[in-house]
């Protein structure tokens, strides 16, 4: 099947497999397109392309998909240059992939019989369906548990990529938390993502070992003005006031490392962190309405925050109620993870929902990946997650049981440049 | 939120959200509604509902849902009645969650302050997306494992319903095998698959507890001639031949129990056999093309048998290569589970792709959760595995971890009616 060949064909049959889906979409006023259309390429489509290249990895501002593949790699190579022809191998595969097409320019299905594929082929007849690969590195590329420079990059880890610190009732498992290389895949059929991740981890083979990974069924954050507020599993909307694309001068502000920051490779980057919170959402579910409202500080219902009607207004700080106590509780969630309660610290929030079984206590075993991009996690992501451990009533209904920390560095320019080229320069 | 409201609100809402999948569905030529319309109530649309009372339950031949979360539940408590009573409470729930509304009359966010709500609240906004709870009952909710009759139900158990005999090579974890009850959710939508179950085990609590869930995210079967063949994670297709909702004759008899097969209250039901695959996928990537293709018995791109053209073309048994060797070969899946070598044995299919995070040893731990519904276990799943397990080249690239066997009543009648009335009677 050739490249060109297989998209539109995919497009057909993806078509009547998932044609109910039909009515969401068009109640939503999106454009539609006819069966005579080209393949499409733009963004705002969820079947179609989200361009690869530019001054930033897409899959940060990029609209937030409906589903995620997270996964942190070890490396496991002592050899730089087999870990820089991985990068560039992957640099090139994600261009191919997020494009809708295989992640080797063989194919699926078009090698000769006595090699091993170079694609995986559970995304044939897929459309791309809004994948973004965004790819970051860890803390401990650069330097080891001993301290010792593992790929002569020592020199170039950023400050901003200390460490987080222990946060008070942290429950953290080493075994899903850090790694050397976090990748996330969204889309918006969670095949094309699976298929991302997987197709990586092929190509990587013996380079890189899968330390962990995190599948997130549904949104959890709106990244653009055009998207509806999404629900988390306490039932509440989640991320209203969350950074989004259309404000570029904060975006700059808060999000994107600028090249005075340093190092000079991360200008135009991003850092990540990834926290795996789980939710007693037993304990939640057999709490009152009333209760519930107070921890978060907003209306389940229409989400506005206490005090207020609507779910975009603002934050009222001040306004006490019979009982001269404030109607945003001093304990509540938007209270304290406010930027107003955090020296006007904000951050780009793009987290999922996930259920991941049974936690062996009759429990399922449920909650929000939360991921945030950030210019830096020492004046973002820390000092707001300091002050939630510390005083946060919802504390007594999550658990954190993962971290990750990553360095995400620009997007690439185009065919010759690959991710971390400015890092391993 | 009125009931009434909260769900045209809902689609509104939904609308935006998920935009993108517009072009999908509009390729597919799927029937468009526009914000002028009713809310959707029929079962072709992805964001309608399908009726929850029938003959037979729904979520069985009803076209397969992209989108599953399954749970198996143990049953904690000696009550017979607090039983009885969950089972009531559970089938008005799920009548009302396949309809869009909220899991209780109440709602998630109308109740009184002081009190829990009856429904979580994250499926607030979103549309009914084709929810269907499909509900069966385990042996051991018969007898115990030392053979104790639990709740007076002993002489109703379904000669049917006799244990699963083990196959060579099985690897299956108890901890995530059985259960005396099992829910299969499907949707549309991962939350309101999500949502259903939650709200089964919040109605639940003190009745039944958790023994295990999966999400599946991907369906790896048609169960509906209107839909398109999918994939599973050996990027071929899956289920070309499976049975389909548009052949009452064949599903009479392989699916649905007869009246004289007994017991009299599983008429009109059928059973429901569970297998979690895991898929060594990393293994398989590495193998090449023909091997791939001879294990299954098709080809990877057009997912034609071995020695023709298309997809649909009959299995070819008989013709041989150059070398004297059957075309398809002789420990090919498709030739080893097809009913011409298991005495006519036919299943219909419903499994769904997992990708549960890594396996701690460097991999994906993904595979296929396998369901199939039948009418006799014993003359269908069990020869046809059996087979399989012996013979298959493919069990070199699959591990079964999880079993279950449930026997599946048929459909409720109407709003006195409640699942397993019969078997209560």
């Amino acid at each position: 099947m050739s490249e060109a060949v297989s998209r539109r064909r995919a497009i057909a049959l993806a078509g009547a497999g998932v044609a109910g889906i039909a009515g969401v979409a068009a109640i939503g006023g999106a454009a539609i397109r006819s069966a005579a259309d080209e393949e499409p390429t733009t963004a705002d489509s969820a079947i179609g392309a989200v361009p690869f290249t530019g001054e930033h990895q897409a899959g940060i501002i990029t609209p937030a998909q409906d589903r995620l593949h997270f996964v942190a790699f070890d490396v496991i190579t002592k050899d730089r240059d087999r870990l820089v022809s991985m990068l560039k191998e992957w640099t090139a595969a994600a261009a191919r992939m997020t494009a809708g097409k295989d992640a080797g320019p063989i194919g699926a299905v078009n090698g000769i019989a006595e090699a091993p594929p170079d694609d995986t082929g559970e995304a044939l007849d897929l459309p791309p369906a809004g994948l973004t690969i965004t790819v970051g590195f860890g803390p401990t590329l650069f330097r080891d548990a001993n301290g010792k420079d593992r790929f002569g990059l020592a020199g170039k880890l950023p400050a901003a990529l200390a460490p987080l610190p222990k946060f008070t009732g942290d429950t953290l498992e080493d075994a899903i938390s850090g790694g050397d290389i976090g990748v996330q895949a969204c889309a918006n059929d969670p095949q094309v993502a699976v298929h991302a991740i997987r197709n990586l981890a092929r190509i990587g083979m013996g380079v890189v070992s899968v330390r962990w990974s995190q599948l997130g069924f549904g949104r959890t954050s709106s990244t653009s003005k055009a998207q509806v507020t999404p629900r988390n599993l306490f039932g509440f909307k989640d991320g209203t006031r969350n950074l989004k694309a259309e404000e570029p001068e904060l975006l700059r502000q808060h999000v994107w490392v600028q090249p005075a920051d340093g190092p000079a490779w991360m200008a135009g980057g991003s850092y990540l962190v990834t926290r795996k919170v789980r939710m007693l959402v037993e304990t939640w579910d057999r709490s009152p309405l009333a209760e519930q409202e107070m921890i978060i500080g907003r209306k389940k219902g229409s989400g506005a925050p206490a005090g207020r009607s609507d779910e975009f207004d603002e934050v009222d700080f001040d306004s006490v109620g019979a009982d001269g106590e404030p109607l945003l509780a001093k304990t509540s969630h938007v209270r304290l993870a406010h930027p107003d309660s955090n020296k006007g610290a904000r951050l780009l929030r793009r987290g999922y929902n996930f259920v991941d079984g049974s936690d062996g206590l009759g429990r399922l075993n449920a909650g929000l990946f939360f991921m945030a991009y950030q210019r830096d996690p020492r004046t973002a992501f820390v000092p707001v997650q300091r002050s939630l451990a510390a005083n946060d009533e919802m504390n007594e209904y999550v658990r954190h049981v993962s971290s990750g920390l990553f360095a995400c560095p620009p997007g690439v320019s185009g065919p010759d440049d690959f991710w971390g080229r400015a890092l391993f320069a």
